[in-house]
């Protein structure tokens, strides 16, 4: 079969549309776009034109709220501590217990350098608790940091109510989304959402690695964090990325025009490969609740197994997949999202996730649901939980 | 004649054998490089590469003293905040005049939070003087920052005695060199200078705007100035931008195979444009001392004239040159570095800096060399300085 690869939510291939729209930045125009002779001023119009492209992408009101950076954990390590250096007097910040662990990772810094930060927990569905996150608001919190979707589970948080909770309690509170896992895979629309700054990564999207996006409402004021020159009216130094702003901009507009086929056939395929192996294998459950998930997304635990021994029988056939994020690979900790979920320890550690893109055919689904049962049954055969599989086998049936 | 393209220290044109040497990563070779399976091996295999590459290009002793970042400003900024972070204790730093202005704004905003900055000076030859760096450095000096060459005049800092003056007068006082202006121009080593920090930018040396990178020696310890996941041992957070890396390492082997060219054959071009613009124009200046420059860059005073007229005049015939750094073009101020020289003012405003790559070829020089003459005669002729330019020329013959 070659390839399979199911691994979208770490990364993804670059569209070839993205990559043709950036090869001239990479042959004939490579002006710096700050120069002020004529060659500079087409490198600009690009980036100008890609800025556009990327306040659609958002549904931003206007073009300068928009900051390129290199990727996603910079754009938010811009807005918090943009957000925080701003608001210097205020010490208190909100953010899930599900968050990425590169979000997660600037909080536990923030909390040595004396912020009080308090994480707000989820259900077994990974559905944030709202009262909770409610009752947390105070006047002295400068910051709400949630994600938009969660990168594990695909569950979607419901950001345009989160927001309007934030702002009935404390009005001056900012209200941060990371946004790299739901982009292309449903509308973004900062506005309608009431959201102050949202972060975005090109690779997540078919856009290469190495480039990302802030939005920052215009009435959000942040201080930069990499200080130097003019660029992105001072929000962010360094000469433009050329090539990879303009190829951003092309994924956003082919992810723009794929939502349907995301919310349709991307959808179908994984709900295919869900069916198929719920059907067949009795010790696998869905980590989530099924209904509020980014299309492309299943988090499958199995339960009295090793996901690790999983992933490699997987790798062996040349099936991508995860467990957990990229980001925390080679860690031996199981998943942090999916012990916020109360996830039975027994089932965590046999968690597989599943990641579709438009890529993704019906062909490689169906060769991951005719392989995944017999994969499972091997392991399940060697399990030391020979007892605990018997009853839970007895319970299925 | 075309593009003549003698603005290489703004950026450069990407070689082809870079664009070459990535294209397999905007393809086939997308996995994430932290991800378990096989596939994902040869991305990371390509990193650490790469990471070898660079550490060749710096002669550092290990690999886990690079770290890549997404530019020279990313770069400066994680050593300059880095060091500090790391050193809360001592207040003082030590930098020179005529950093490029991305530097001297980080030096600027750690002002405004209460640092001590020493802003050292420089001869009319743009020479540093190093007397005055010395007395500067005391026990509370945790830093001290200098270029290795001058990006507008491309005067070269004695970065090996300045190491001995520092480590002589405070042996914990760490010493990052911004080497964005010399990579692939002069050979760097790192242990030869005695550096603790060095920072390089992949666009000066025909590897793409947006990847730099940062030698961190392993007795220098830093904090990371984009917090999150484990890359770049946790020093750098974010998906690695796997092409960019594996093309600046490209970058970086074709530019030490370059070092002697650049030395002989785009120094004698260099010298050529010189002495034929000073033979044939009685009021141009070479602005610096001739000896101790990179082979690629001149900067020449054309006196009682506006310099951005002349760059609009040489952008008509499809020549880019600049004034100042592109960093700071737009704005009105003369060059910081120039009045730190003690250049005339007359001089400073018509100022130019000419730099050459390894693309420049003998004809595009000659051309320059034939059309300078009568932009500058156009030019003197409507200056409002008749009389000034009349001595000029009386004292000239």
């Amino acid at each position: 079969m070659g390839l399979i690869y199911l691994d979208n939510n770490a990364t993804t291939k670059v569209d070839p549309n993205v990559l043709e729209a950036m090869l001239p930045y990479f042959k004939e125009e490579y002006a710096n776009p700050s120069s002020i002779y004529d060659f500079a001023k087409r490198s600009n119009h690009a980036i100008k034109e890609a800025r556009g492209v990327i306040k659609d992408f958002f549904n931003a009101e206007n073009e300068k709220e928009i900051i390129f950076t290199s990727c996603g954990s910079e754009s938010a390590n811009t807005a918090i501590r943009g957000v925080l250096n701003m608001n210097k007097n205020k010490r208190h910040i909100i953010t899930s217990k599900v968050e990425h662990p590169c979000v997660l990772n600037v909080y536990r810094a923030l909390e040595k350098e004396g912020y009080k930060v308090d994480y707000i927990g989820v259900n077994s569905n990974g559905e944030l608790d709202l009262a909770q996150l409610e009752s947390a608001i105070d006047d002295d919190t400068a910051l709400v940091s949630i994600m938009y979707a969660n990168n594990e589970t695909g569950v979607i948080f419901p950001i345009e109510k989160i927001s309007q909770i934030i702002k009935s309690k404390n009005p001056e509170t900012k209200f941060f989304v990371d946004a790299v896992q739901v982009t292309g895979k449903i509308p973004i629309d900062v506005q309608a959402c009431g959201v102050d700054l949202m972060s975005i990564s090109g690779h997540k999207f078919h856009a290469p690695k190495g480039i990302g996006a802030l939005y920052v409402n215009s009435k959000a004021l942040i201080t930069p964090l990499i200080i130097g020159g003019h660029q992105e009216r001072g929000k962010r130094a360094g000469t433009e990325n050329v090539p990879y702003i303009v190829g951003m901009a092309r994924a956003a507009e082919l992810a723009m025009d794929n939502l349907k086929y995301e919310a349709t056939e991307i959808r179908r395929l994984r709900d295919k490969l869900e069916a198929n192996i719920l059907k067949n294998v009795f010790n696998a459950r869905i980590n989530a609740g099924v209904v509020n998930r980014v299309p492309n997304t299943t988090n499958i635990g199995f339960e009295y197994i090793e996901g690790e021994l999983i992933l490699l029988h997987l790798s062996d056939l040349g099936i991508c997949a995860s467990s957990g994020s990229a980001c925390t690979s080679g860690s031996l900790e199981p998943s942090h999202v999916l012990r916020a979920m109360n996830v039975p320890f027994t089932a965590i550690h046999g968690s597989i996730r599943f990641s579709l893109s438009k890529f993704t055919t019906e062909n490689e689904i169906d060769y991951v649901c005719e392989k995944m049962p017999s994969i499972i049954e091997k392991l399940t055969n060697i399990s030391p939980f020979q007892d605990e599989l018997a009853a839970l086998k007895r319970l299925k049936h």
